[in-house]
């Protein structure tokens, strides 16, 4: 049997990505590791298509797909500069991935998402919020944003309540949520607040 | 097809029993509505056992279990005092159900569900924060306690971020989520509060 699909959010986008009545073809940007979410899409009869920057997380999705014998269709690619015409896709989504980058990128992500869109699609994006207790550690480089270290260094940017209210200019905001998450790392417990959102090309 | 499940806090929980290794069978206390989250349970293989004290709840299980011919096993019962032997189940959760009590009827189901689980079985539940905008509302009978007019009068309860730990004394908490969301309702924006606890029966 296949592996749940853990980024559980997602399964929010599922419904309304169900209930919208678009052809189903959907676009994940950051889409590889261990687990692929687009297996969920893939699951419930979605033509996936999925572009990663990291040739580490291309490897391990590849080891998936093999293992699994189902294909993604996960290909390298840069979401700040997608390779796809307009109007591409009816969902395009970025789960806990767009965070990655400074705030500058992350508009830029979120406007090439909506420009592969078709009218009426949706998208996925979820942002790290201030709250977080990792906001304010490692080296500043903007406001909020910083560089950590990880399994190596890495952006992290961390957006107010409504801040990112603004990458859905001239388009629908049609959910958002912010959710507080205790976990257990390392022995002691961290904080992580996440915030979702969930948008409407119009 | 199936309908997807809306329940989305018990994908992340449906994670948590995936991984336990233990017998799949589950209980939902508050298992009707219109689509079961028992569903989801089912479609992984779990044996599923469900509880609704109100005959308008089980009537929509019914006909959503004879529309789609699956028998998800939905019953008249009580949470506050479950028919069931101890140690019966693996797994057993109330979703978006058990702040519909005084907390003292919350203490006492929660005893029940870990009276029932086996050891090391998991629950999941579901309260509904202080933060969240129906607090204050209605009828004041107890500490951020309230009768409230919905379809008809019910209560409910709102706990304070750790309040609720309480609940697992003895027991162990393996993860707890605040989800913040703001929703669309009759043409205005609302703020729903939850806070989700999985626990672990020791």
């Amino acid at each position: 049997m296949l592996p749940v699909v853990r980024a559980y959010p997602l399964y929010k986008f599922l419904h309304f990505t169900e209930e919208s009545g678009l052809e189903k073809n959907i676009l994940d940007c950051g889409a590889g590791g261990n687990l692929p979410p687009l297996l969920l899409f893939h699951q419930y009869g979605y033509q996936t298509t999925g572009i990663d920057i990291s040739s580490r997380s291309l490897a391990r999705a590849d080891q998936f797909t093999e293992k699994y014998g189902v294909n993604l269709n996960i290909v390298p690619g840069d979401m700040r500069e997608l390779k796809f015409p307009d109007e591409s896709f009816s969902f395009a989504y970025s789960y806990n991935s767009i965070f990655h980058m400074s705030k500058e990128e992350i508009k830029h992500s979120v406007n090439q998402i909506f420009r592969v869109l078709k009218s009426g699609g949706l998208t996925f994006i979820n942002l790290l919020s201030i709250d977080d207790a990792m906001c304010g550690e490692g080296e500043k480089i903007g406001e909020n944003e910083f560089i950590q270290e990880e399994e190596k260094k890495v952006v992290h940017s961390f957006h107010r309540d409504n801040e990112a209210d603004s990458l859905f200019a001239g388009q629908e905001i049609i959910h958002r949520e912010k959710r507080y998450l205790e976990r257990i790392y390392d022995g002691r417990k961290i904080l992580q607040v996440f915030i979702d959102y969930i948008g409407k090309k119009v």
